[in-house]
């Protein structure tokens, strides 16, 4: 097993749909800027209530990926 | 930005389909009592498991409003 | 299963008698303003010492109970 | 001493000046709907942000006041 | 009430498809050596992405089930 | 001191006494499985409140005991 | 209010009859070398379990008290 | 409410005067590299003593932000 | 850098002012006893409330010092 | 990504040379009865120390292996 | 002493040698990018098994560097 | 099994060399002081980093021992 060396970001997705779609949103934003993500771990799920009926889901996640060399 | 204070309420919503339809029960029976929702926070996720096949989803929730002042 | 939805709040109660008194003492009070208390959960036991001798327990605790439709 | 029963609900009190002015404007609002208020805990200390210079403190805290027997 | 004993076991549930299914999967492995399953608590949501864009949702849960005397 | 490896196993205890009972129950369950239980620690203190009169004690706890060589 | 300093010291109190009896073998013994306890907070409990039937109950408990000025 | 994703960072500001300059300083110092700061939330409020009379506040703080699309 | 050993003490400092006063409070009463404080970490911010309007701020927290060889 | 999943159990690893040397004593021990140990997390280090100067690690790990299908 | 602000990043450092060998990989790595590093904490220690006989430590670590003013 | 009452007190040990000689180093200090040490707990792990290639380990712990009766 090769000794790499992980780096642990924290974003937050948000989704109108539901809390799956949230962490792909946050991952898909994430991968603009982050090669070879590896690994999610949620931390906390929260949401938006506005006019008592719109829901925005909001997850925060952190997100591993490998280091280069 | 207008300085509110909020009032902070923690709740279970179940539902036998799944997390976002107990967060969604949840909130729609505390809508009847409380106005001015304006977030939630899960604390909690559980469920019942009866005969070895039916589950229901529990999930607790911190639900905050607006204190009118 | 019935979806029900449920409240949680936060009480102490306090007994210099024991631990489990002071859950009694709590629960006692709280059915004076709660209907359908399900069940309850310690977050902490704390006690008051005065004169080096004098105990009085102090059990906080999270009593749940169902929500009416 | 007197075995009371304490009820302790959780609100977020909010000031553009600072940490105690948060505090003192939560325990200002609650005390129009709450008698006897003898704590309040800290939870959790947050801001709003915004156009990068104006700050709101949000302060979270728990609030503990006697039950009438 | 009946005074039974439970026991609790820690499992990781996976799956390609979301959070429930995951805790599914979970629950029908678990059922083939356990009887008597009452009720789960999720206490860590996780997953594995590779090539940037497959997720493996994994849920870690505790399994509560009831004693035989 | 010899260098021996311990396992750990989560129950939950239930007695309508009180929660020293309820510890007892569990650990009296928990030896006809396991022999050389060592320590217990408890993690959780909760109970059913049923008719808003009948308490069931429901202590969670872990049990340690050395594993055979 | 006077504005008073507190210490906290952490004991851990031990009894075979319960958990109360451990709490004040703590407080007994710490009296000895503290004067003017004035609260504490269990922290851990705990026990001993020797030839799968002795108990003894070991209460962690945190112990504050004033200083003098 | 668009569906926006955020990045989480974590920042010490540390100041002489007292805890809100402490955090000032560490907002001042993250507006130079981050735009669209939108909220921070304090996880851990420290100092260091010198010469039993100097203290500089160390705020630990997580700072949160809207990713550009 | 000096292998140093260090001890950490737990002290409630208290003031009707603010809370970095409430610190203050504490450390001042600390160095009485205490010589070569290096730091202070803030676990707790509590207040007690009387007649509705008195506040003393109560600020627990951790100091630590060099142990003298 | 084969969707397994996966089981959890607690030991705890003993060792009087050092904390890796108790974390492979326990696991060493748990691959008598478990096959497919695929990850462990320490989740607490201890010791005890025995006429001021025998000191035994004791390392509470958790250990995950693949259940058979 | 000066009013420096201070980033906290979190990595991972792996080694099949050990913990200290695994914090040291994770130090070597960041410096390639991170200037002025001042301290770490380790937050979590895990290791993954395979074939029941190969460790690799991976140590998961903040780590506080100073900001260039 | 004596009912003995047991004090912990918190130290940090350090040392340059490594986390088990920190914790003995810690421990060799205490002795000085404390008699019938019985047990240690690790509570945090942390080090310094100067120059980008110096580490002092420093292992936060709590210390237990028997107080005389």
């Amino acid at each position: 097993m090769k000794d790499h060396v992980y780096k642990i970001v924290e974003i937050v997705g948000t989704s109108s749909e539901g809390i799956e779609q949230a962490i792909q949103a946050g991952l898909t934003r994430a991968r603009k800027s982050i090669r070879k993500i590896r690994w999610f771990e949620v931390t906390g799920t929260r949401g938006f209530v506005e006019n008592d009926d719109v829901i925005q889901y909001q997850v925060t996640m952190k997100v591993g990926f490998t280091l280069d060399e």
